[in-house]
């Protein structure tokens, strides 16, 4: 049961979203630009950096929701390049404090091959999941265990986006 | 020197808001409705709960700008109430991990007089921190050591607010 009266009974940030519209709405459109708007990187390839730092923060709603997202925008034979994984290690730095991530650590991820503007969104996309998982489990609310569930939302936000969640 | 190429010489979050306009825009809006929207927590109350956790997130130029932003709104003769300190414990909580924070932390803070809201705000502004912080500190801006650059940056943003920052 989440800590305070939620007047719903949706699960994990859902519940919080339709609870408070005024802070939903900017949380919709930030996860929008860094998930789903113009990047050299993939949709997929952003999910699995969201997915990675929800994980790292033990947040079982945010991780298992977005794997799933992950795995619907990703093809089967997915290989995860050098690039990707030199921002998987950034994310898994900010993830720990923002103070962890190195020069060392940028500069790989630039010989990969990675841009500016896809470190900077590396760190706000592990830096927004960072926000959102603390949000989600600080209000103790609840995951679903069917993970048919999770693939059943994956279909509604691949389709919709993350902006008009509410 | 930030991690990435700003094209531009403004300290702290400054420089990142003004590198990533699409980003900037959601960021303010949530800063505005957190930190300075309609709440029974007075504005410098809550800029006290965003200067708690940037301090335990060791982020300079967020604990500094924050504590500006708390003095230049609360009266000289500010005494914590039972209810902040008891939010100001939650927001630790949430500064160490989501599932951190107890039913007996809220439990504490709602016999103080707290509502399910101000739960729920103090929550998402110190999620928001955490994620403000890292991306301050992830990318390796910098924080000026002038005092009395916060207090001006503090005048400003009393009257002009978050949501234009850019």
């Amino acid at each position: 049961m989440a800590h305070i009266e939620l007047n719903n009974d949706l699960p994990g940030i859902g519940g919080l979203l339709a609870y408070r519209p005024d802070t939903a709405r900017p949380l919709g459109e930030l996860a929008e630009v860094l998930l789903r708007g113009p990047s050299d990187l993939s949709r997929g390839e952003r999910e699995l950096i969201a997915t990675h730092v929800s994980e790292l923060n033990s947040c079982n709603f945010c991780a298992s929701s977005h794997a799933a997202f992950a795995a619907a925008q990703l093809p089967a034979d997915h290989v995860r390049s050098a690039k990707l994984n030199a921002l998987l290690d950034i994310a898994a730095a900010v993830a720990e404090s923002g103070r962890a991530v190195t020069p060392e650590l940028v500069a790989k991820a630039k010989e990969e091959g990675a841009s500016d503007l896809e470190v900077h969104d590396t760190v706000l996309i592990a830096a927004a999941f960072c926000m959102l998982n603390r949000y989600v489990d600080g209000l103790g609310t609840w995951a679903p265990e069917d993970p048919a569930v999770y693939a059943t939302m994956a279909q509604h936000f691949v389709k919709g986006g993350y902006a008009g969640m509410v």
